[in-house]
């Protein structure tokens, strides 16, 4: 198993060894001997390793956002996020990989779908924490999603237990007092600002 | 050790066996036996612990921003980021704790204080990845951040190759483009952009 073949223009860094730690279903952690751009002398570094995901900022034809309310389990907590999740395959991913794991997911977890006329925009990717590990997720905004035909179908292991849409201000509230808290959201929300910002083109 | 004291406001979660996968001095990983608000029969899920960070928005009076960029093995790139730290202390974080990390981080990742009439204003905290972690790292928005009487005090640990101060419109063209892709830095730019945009108070 190896996740880390998506990083790409990684010159100067040189691998010389890497000593696998642990090794577990979702995550592997190995520490590893390399030089860097900056750093020519062998060092070492202790990196764990995860399955790359993608969360999806789906959007309806009257321009609310789709949110389901979830447990998560190492906060102990429920939370609203944009739907998530990871990519089955390791390695390089493709764009049509990335867009087939979040239209799943965005089915799956909210019961919505890319309409008839939905476009599917890449916002580049986040890291979730990169000095720990290489967990990175690809960022979709869905433009024109709708409720799916058949509904939501539940992983066993999860527990959404509502979906709803939301204006974009009222996320911007759920931003200022703090109830959106979850890295997927809060970086999908930062490029979607920049993005309904930007000065339009002509 | 035990990072997960963080987690206030869990009723209704209860665990009742905890094993440990591995032990490490930068991550613990625990397979956890609970039963959840909304699933009362007993599951399992795999923890990760790490320490909890703290990430800071650094406004210099002028209004830019301070980003370091530095080396992270991991993804094995080099990235623009705010300046962050974590908290050495494990348990519940005071605010004291809190602030007096995020000053430190700033000031040896990138040479800046809090000035005399410097503001240090709460931002939450995010979760770098709640599905799998209990990381989480309290944001902090330094109104009045200027060059420290003794520059910086880089860790050995770290690669910090160069400090800038960047405007708003700066930072969300770096957004826009993916070159500002770490979690720390977007969710401190997704609850900046909700306070700037926010409506003023009379």
């Amino acid at each position: 198993m190896t996740f880390h073949e998506f990083i790409k223009g990684d010159e100067g860094w040189v691998i010389q060894r890497r000593d696998s730690l642990f090794v577990h279903q979702y995550l592997e952690v190995d520490q590893v001997h390399l030089s860097s751009p900056t750093r020519p002398e062998l060092f070492q570094w202790t990196v764990c390793h995860r399955k790359a995901g993608v969360v999806v900022a789906a959007q309806t034809p009257e321009g609310g956002f789709v949110l389901v309310r979830q447990e998560r389990v190492p906060v102990r907590a429920t939370l609203w996020e944009f739907p998530a999740g990871q990519i089955d395959q390791s390695g390089v991913h493709e764009w049509q990989t990335i867009v087939d794991t979040g239209l799943r997911e965005l089915e799956e977890e909210a019961g919505y779908a890319a309409g008839p006329l939905a476009e599917v925009v890449s916002m580049h990717h986040f890291l979730s924490s990169p000095g720990f590990t290489d967990e990175h997720c690809y960022q979709l905004w869905v433009k024109g999603a709708v409720p799916a035909a058949g509904g939501m179908h539940l992983d066993p292991n999860e527990a959404i237990i509502e979906v709803r849409v939301f204006s974009w201000n009222e996320l911007q509230q759920m931003v200022l007092s703090g109830e959106i808290r979850d890295a997927n959201s809060l970086c999908c929300i930062a490029r979607l600002g920049a993005i309904l910002s930007a000065p339009r083109g002509g």
